[in-house]
């Protein structure tokens, strides 16, 4: 089945997808020529890794694609930015065939054409080891700042969008980030800082925190855990630390809170949940959880995370 | 040794690249901000695997991390474009240390220092299995258009910078991407197609040929094979195959080539020799060898290719 490097690469420029008006060259010459205008310019990598990141005995080379391309749609989401191309890079297993390769990019091409970012680059290699993806997108701004993990202020009010935990049941791998969601909050209110939760709500919160200089107060009861979350044994656990949600957690001032959730109701069928506070940062310790009798209590800071032997 | 993958990343960030003004926010947030102006902006990606592209035994890791960044870098000169900044996405042995990734970072860091390319973001991941390191590239013009390979014309010269052959023996891992040179090419003249010479002399330049629609001779005696060629029992075969020279192969039309001859000796060191001549396309062979004596004969297509089990 497999066939050459050349073959594929050929395979893979019959089947571009949805082009944009800011691509000028894509696939097939030394780098893709770009015309993203005079706005800010984003770029994100992400390398997925099997038996790290996905379990091919459980999901299929599509969806694998597919994945790929949605945790870097998710960075776009989180800088509140538009998605305009992306370049991959895959080392493939010397035991793969022409249609298992075809398979993976049919499933980065399904979220390329869902998100209208365009594959125009890439790199095809292959050894005697597991599969490796990595891609890397470029979004742009146009009407608006990108909004940074270091914006949050004291009083302001932290919301998350879906559901959190228990992803690894499956929603890891089928995921739809939330770019167009983030495009809308920053039409209705002024959001001060903006992560996704790639890593756990705990981690993530706590990167906020760490990077605005300040300090956060979750309510535990409003946590939004998903249903696969409730199923766990420790659905509050699941919800704070298993990571891979994707969903968006970001800081509204005060004032705004409420024009948000209500304008929010109006436009999106997305859930939208307040989670709790900003407040002033406390020594080394940023996350606290506050329980419905009034207990306050540092926030354990755990979940998804690579190179801890 | 190792540490967290967080700790890792403080220690990136902390070990930064000359800036750039283009580079708003690097290293920290989900995405890098850019601000690359009003030109065209270019894209390229290169995953560099062990085993494949080096060999832990025959290199070190500060060697692997710049080879990493100059294999992009060529390209950026390919197009005849300035670097403006790099992300990287890394998987690392499990086995590996932090000291040992420190030094991966290092070469990495050497490389855009020198090429004032700063690395502005990436993806810390590993796993039991060798290293992959990637490196996804932005560069932009801005007083010309890119180069591509598609505008070689009939009756064009053909030149490649430096010599070529025999790299396996050292040059591969240290070579200097031609990019300062492709920007004063491009200034002396009008460059028609340019291609940066990685998969070997032969192959490349049929990528050109096939790109433009023509066809190719070269003056085999014309080839400047590298000292290390010369000492291989095929020079003339290591000159056209051996590929990752990482040279500029490219095509000049031939009212202009006296001028770029006589001010290239002025102006730059690096030598510069005139191959041969782009002619019109022959049926699906490409690219024709000339000897001495006359004849004319199909030159065989072959290089540095992968996934070819």
């Amino acid at each position: 089945m497999a066939k050459s490097e050349f073959e594929l690469i050929d395979w893979i420029r019959g089947h571009g997808g949805a082009g944009r008006p800011e691509v000028l060259v894509g696939i097939g010459d030394d780098m893709a020529v770009l015309q993203p205008g005079a706005g800010k310019l984003m770029i994100t990598t992400d390398m997925l890794l099997e038996g790290v990141h996905f379990d091919l005995a459980k999901t299929t080379l599509e969806a694998v694609g597919y994945k790929t391309m949605a945790c870097s749609l998710s960075d776009c989401a989180a800088m509140a930015s538009e998605p305009i191309a992306a370049v991959v890079a895959v080392a493939l297993p010397n035991t793969m065939s022409m249609a298992e390769a075809e398979s993976l990019h049919t499933g980065l091409q399904r979220a390329a054409i869902a998100y209208r970012c365009p594959l125009v680059g890439g790199d095809t290699t292959s050894w005697n080891h597991p599969l490796a993806v990595n891609v890397t997108m470029l979004s742009r701004t146009v009407d608006h700042e990108p909004v940074l993990r270091s914006g949050a202020k004291a009083g302001d009010a932290i919301f998350v969008t879906g559901e959190l935990g228990g992803s690894l049941a499956g929603r890891h791998m089928e995921f739809e980030p939330r770019v167009a969601e983030a495009l809308q909050l920053v039409k209705i209110v002024d959001i001060h800082a903006m992560i996704d939760i790639s890593d756990g709500l705990s981690i993530d919160l706590d990167h906020i925190c760490q990077e605005s200089g300040v300090g956060a107060v979750i309510d535990v009861e409003a946590i939004p855990a998903s249903a696969a979350a409730k199923k766990s044994a420790d659905p509050l656990g699941a919800a704070l630390h298993d990571g891979e949600d994707f969903e968006l957690l970001f800081c509204v001032g005060a004032n705004e809170e409420y024009k948000l959730q209500a304008d929010w109701a109006k436009k999106s069928a997305v859930k939208l949940t307040r989670i709790g506070e900003v407040v002033v940062k406390k020594q080394d310790k940023r996350v606290f959880l506050r329980y419905n009798d009034g207990r306050i209590e540092p926030c354990p800071i755990k979940g998804w995370q690579h190179f801890t032997n």
